[in-house]
């Protein structure tokens, strides 16, 4: 339980209202709960202000509050300052990891660095490199010489092979492996021979990865995830492709062989991009698309085979009409 | 190898025909096996017990076998009988797991009640609960706060988060994960922020989870899973996702986050179903299917984007006539 | 650094050119590298020797050089060559892993080969059957009774189950799980019970399977991976699948249960295939395709529901003409 004062200081913002009340945490701004704090992150959201049972509001700074009888709290930027909050509430839940457990297995011939949390069960393989300030959970593998930048967190059960660069305040959930060699086969006479991989992955800073992702490791060079990109869940990336910087993928969402994103895309869910095209920058892919081909910078596409959205929806529209469509034609024809 | 005399005590049913027969195993009801026992799941298969090698079937108690010239055992519910042999034998070829490993790692916080088995670096945190009867398998990690009902079995290198509660007789497969902060990416100036996430997961009593699935968090309050409700393996379930009781979801089905999914749905494999939608009760939606907006009870859906199940046929049908209609209208224009 | 004399031995060719060049390492036929050597995979690539920065080039024993001012080694099959030479090269990357680590923990009732390495945290149960030469990476989970064949490596944190046969030579990558129950529920009343599982997995001989996957055991009998089958990340194999030899499946596809898969079949990535069907030796399944119904030999199919690609280009080029179609139309009618 804090004082408003208190968590005002945090996102050093200004209360406007009753200074007295205590906070025991945050809440959604749908619905709410008494004595809990929540935010409004646009004016879309205003209409749940009314009959919302939080006992404060983050708003921003040029919010009007005439029509609300309830104690704000303004800033400069309400969803960045909420994130301060959520992360210290979160921080309250949990006790932080600390030091190296004993049963972990760290090669010395690896190099780690100050204030690392290092799970039971971790494996350090040799001339691996862990920086400054990274936590890894349990059961986490990291291959030979891979290097995790400083203040990253890779959560349970990650694989990350050999060779594999992850950049600094990146955070990896469970499950999710780096770094596999990637689908290459050669087939001669029937038979299948899968090809080695010598390239590698680099993982660029401030990316953020799902859980039971599976990432491969480039054929020659490396498959690339641009800084602060962020992918959701179950996400496959294939063998050679990069990712450029700022882009979100959502859960499920498959690249395919030595494609090239752009920056700040967005690929909804299960959406799949095949081989060897590029997705040019700010494009967004609408939800279970496939892309087949090469697309400019700013499309937004959507089906499959993906073409343009607007040109979808006519097409679609047409198709619903169809089947009257289809007796008036027999019938004049 | 058990007289069949056993056997049928153990479903409690009524031998007619040959009581000496010894019984190795169960066995299909298509192709069958001599020395084995299979069962008749309904009407609709019992064309195949003519040329079935088994030499017991387990038939409903109404089972008219004047033509057949072959031992069976009556029961009220051929299905439900079966499941009993089939744990039966199945319990027969692998040992029973139990005690508690020497090199698991268990919190002198946590809770961990009477008859469990947990097994070699299983990783159990602080003030975490571990009811009776409780089996995790090897490689597995339990978070802080998280509880684990009665007789749940969780397998190898599963990864719970902290705060979650999972429920009584729930079985979780290998390689899943649940409570991983879900996808909330605040964007500010062309910089992408994650939201922390401190809200949680529940997972109800006998929900089957299958392997390398991903349950997020909720942000502010649950994630739920209701009970009674299986999940195929693949599976994506996005955060402050609701899914009611008795709903069967097929694998690689994605659900986005916010979404309600009523009781007794059914999600066949590889469908998707976007953010902040319901799906009603009892609705079916087909394999591979998208659905992009509120649905009522009762519904049966298919296609991307999904409609009623009739209609889309009905729109297939034409689609297939286009290119010969297309040259018809083209002839006559 | 080796001579191109060395280089060449390994893969028995005939080098055209300066024999005194020192070669750092292998890289790719676009672009290239000064002291790297590359291959000419097929005549489709030749246009990219011109501008190639590599030094050397593994070519076809056909080969004509007339008009290339480069270093050539002539072989058989560049491709096969090649993988050698990666091989060779990625073996210079890593340390060779040897031995049994003493923070693995394998049964006493198990039977462990020669000349394996088995990493930190593999447990190993009773029963277990590991042949001569196998690699298991950290964290991997054998279960009772299973086998594991010659020179088979299994990476990091993979899950497999009891009673388990994998063949020799199969590699199968991190996060992988084998043999969890499938999805079999039987619905009574409105509860669902899950069907134990007590069939098991045969892969066979010489397959390779990506991070991630999941491949459920059979009900009464094995689901079966064929030889020389590839498979990608991230896909789902359903109990009592039977996959056929010298398969090749792209990441994230389905195969629904007890479907049957023949010889040399291609599925490419995010397809699915519904239950209880057959496809046909030496078919071609495009991307994102969904296959509702048998399909015979040598068939190319696309779409959702897959038909013969030929039909649905047809289809979809005349869906692109409705909306101007519709106008015409709906002016003459």
């Amino acid at each position: 339980m804090y004082t408003i004062e208190e968590i005002s200081k945090i996102i050093k913002g200004n209360i406007v209202g009753d200074r007295k009340i205590i906070i025991k945490g945050v809440c959604d701004v749908e619905i709410g709960r008494h004595g809990y704090i929540t935010y409004l992150k646009n004016e879309k959201y205003k209409k749940y202000l009314l009959n919302n049972q939080a006992s404060v509001v983050v708003v921003d700074n040029n919010f009007d509050n005439s029509n609300l009888d309830k104690t704000i709290i303004k800033v400069k930027n309400p969803s960045l300052s909420f994130i301060k909050l959520l992360s210290f509430f979160k921080s309250k839940k949990i006790n932080k990891k600390t030091g190296i457990d004993k049963n972990s297995h760290i090669s010395n011939d690896a190099i780690v660095g100050n204030n690392v949390y290092i799970g039971s069960h971790v494996i350090i393989e040799k001339n691996a490199c862990i920086a400054d300030d990274v936590n890894i959970f349990p059961g986490s593998y990291i291959g030979e010489n891979t290097i995790i930048g400083k203040e990253t967190v890779i959560h349970p059960n990650v694989t990350i092979y050999d060779n594999v660069t992850i950049g600094k305040r990146c955070k990896i959930n469970a499950g999710t492996v780096v770094g596999s060699d990637g689908f290459g086969i050669v087939t001669q006479k029937g038979k299948n021979f899968d090809i080695p991989h010598i390239g590698s992955v680099l993982i660029e800073d401030d990316v953020s990865i799902g859980s039971n992702c599976s990432i491969d490791r480039g054929t020659f060079n490396n498959t690339v995830i641009g800084k602060n990109t962020k992918l959701d869940n179950l996400i496959q990336i294939g063998h050679n492709v990069n990712i450029g910087k700022g882009c979100m993928l959502s859960a499920q969402v498959g690249i395919a062989g030595s494609s090239i994103i752009g920056n700040n895309v967005v690929i909804a869910g299960q959406s799949g991009i095949i081989d060897h095209i590029s997705i040019g920058d700010n494009s967004v892919i609408a939800v279970k698309s496939c892309v087949y081909k090469t697309i400019p910078k700013n499309s937004f596409v959507s089906g499959i085979p993906a073409k343009e959205h607007k040109i979808r929806l006519k097409e679609e529209a047409i198709i619903k009409k169809l089947p009257t469509l289809y007796k008036e034609i027999k019938k004049n024809n």
